[in-house]
């Protein structure tokens, strides 16, 4: 984690026994703005795509993995570039070949900003199905209990920033044996998945339907929504998911979990994945 | 709670001992699209100006709290009418008075979709300054550290829904003995606190001045930035607060306390309000 992700502050802590002014550390939350090149040569266009809250880092796998689960890119070789704007860490531009033709009317489609597909869940469920390039993808993951029992363990050894500041979320992907691929973390949870999908889409590593995706609090409508659009197939949180959240996994064939931890979880959807060895 | 805000679904639970089917229940989470009809009699507009994921209920509160904590209105008289729009309950029309302007530049300026006041925090947190009704207002509340050790015992007690489905952010209003006055879930938090400023606009009980506002979460800039708008003074979050809240909580004045439980809190700013007796 670099540096900028822990801001330094002097707190007062308040106890029965009295207070104490001590040294301690906050989560960084700071807003990113990702801009849009493209078009053809001599021709190109400048487009404000997003603003997000996230903590700074990873940045340039944030804005790849954000245009790709919005469903505005669909291909790695379509980015010729992404960089900091100048100075300024809190721009990440995108530029596309040339070539490219960014989907904008799927972001301005977006779930969460307009009413066309918003105010329906169904409609919205049908619509991510249109744009996921991996939703029909068949698969033979199976994934052991036991390894799902191991994973809140590897995920609190792994999360030390969330440790020392209480104030983020993380995303990670596993094997199905239980081996930490990847961990991002944000104090936004879309962020932290967008970075985990975005750092797979950069290394040309999609879909990634053989890997078992934890996410450290709740699963929201968005969170699934995003995984699905990676093809993942199997998803565990530590916390509760939603009803939204379900319905998805199911239209989706995704096997859903919730409650991870203390030797127990739930299964909400697709158990079939799971063994019991 | 009602029924609506709670799904009964059948899960598989697994322990080390085996797998067991039983019933359990989810949040709901759906969209709520949020309209707004304003204008001159005979030349009148409606606009969406938001769709939000959210658990059905007190929708009529979301709706008011959210045009109000974004700036789109100021006052309680503004609104004529707020109706589900028809049978569709995942619609809110929100109607304003012929002669009410409601400030859409405001929206269109929104933190979270524009780049206009979002790249720097800093700017933003000065855009909300001018926008805030009761930024400066001056208070004298007082809290003893006594009533802060009481509150998330409070909070346990009231929030049975969170209790059923783990699923569910709360916002809730004590007043400065500790005394709960309202307590709202939703599973997103920025709901949870636009439905608890939703109600007390609608009953005109603003500035919210002399009470303490209880989150169930985290405390992040766009939480922290709703509430100076109700002219909140102090907050007291059971997680972490971000970098970025607690800079808004210094620029208004606001006391700050974070990991309230167990005995125990953190004050981050303004610790004049929090007496020792």
């Amino acid at each position: 984690m670099q540096a900028s992700a822990v801001r330094h502050i002097k707190i007062t802590r308040v106890t029965q026994k009295g207070t104490l002014e001590i040294d301690d550390q906050l989560a960084v939350e700071e807003p990113l703005e990702i801009q849009l090149v493209y078009g053809a040569a001599g021709n190109r266009t400048t487009k404000v795509i997003s603003v997000t809250m996230r903590t700074p880092g990873n940045d340039d796998e944030l804005a790849a993995g954000f245009l790709f689960t919005e469903g505005i890119i669909n291909n790695r070789k379509e980015i010729t570039h992404i960089r900091a704007d100048g100075e300024d860490e809190n721009k990440m531009v995108v530029e596309l070949a040339d070539t490219a033709v960014p989907h904008l009317q799927t972001a301005d489609r977006n779930f969460y900003t307009t009413s066309s597909c918003g105010v329906c869940g169904k409609a919205g469920i049908d619509a991510i199905k249109t744009v996921s390039m991996y939703a029909q993808q068949d698969d033979s993951l199976q994934v052991s209990a036991a390894v799902f029992h191991r994973l809140p363990i590897a995920l609190k050894k792994q999360q030390e920033l969330f440790a020392s500041t209480g104030g983020l979320h993380a995303s990670s992907l596993f094997d199905a044996e239980g081996n930490l691929i990847m961990l991002r973390e944000d104090v936004g949870r879309h962020n932290a998945l967008d970075k985990v999908i975005g750092a797979s889409f950069l290394n040309d590593q999609l879909p990634l339907d053989h890997t078992i995706l934890l996410l450290s609090g709740r699963a929201s409508f968005e969170l699934i929504q995003k995984a699905s659009m990676a093809g993942i197939k199997v998803i565990a949180a530590i916390g509760a998911p939603s009803s939204l959240a379900l319905q998805q996994a199911e239209e989706f064939g995704i096997t859903l979990i919730g409650f991870l931890g203390n030797e127990k979880f739930n299964i909400y959807s697709a158990s079939h994945r799971v063994v019991f060895v």
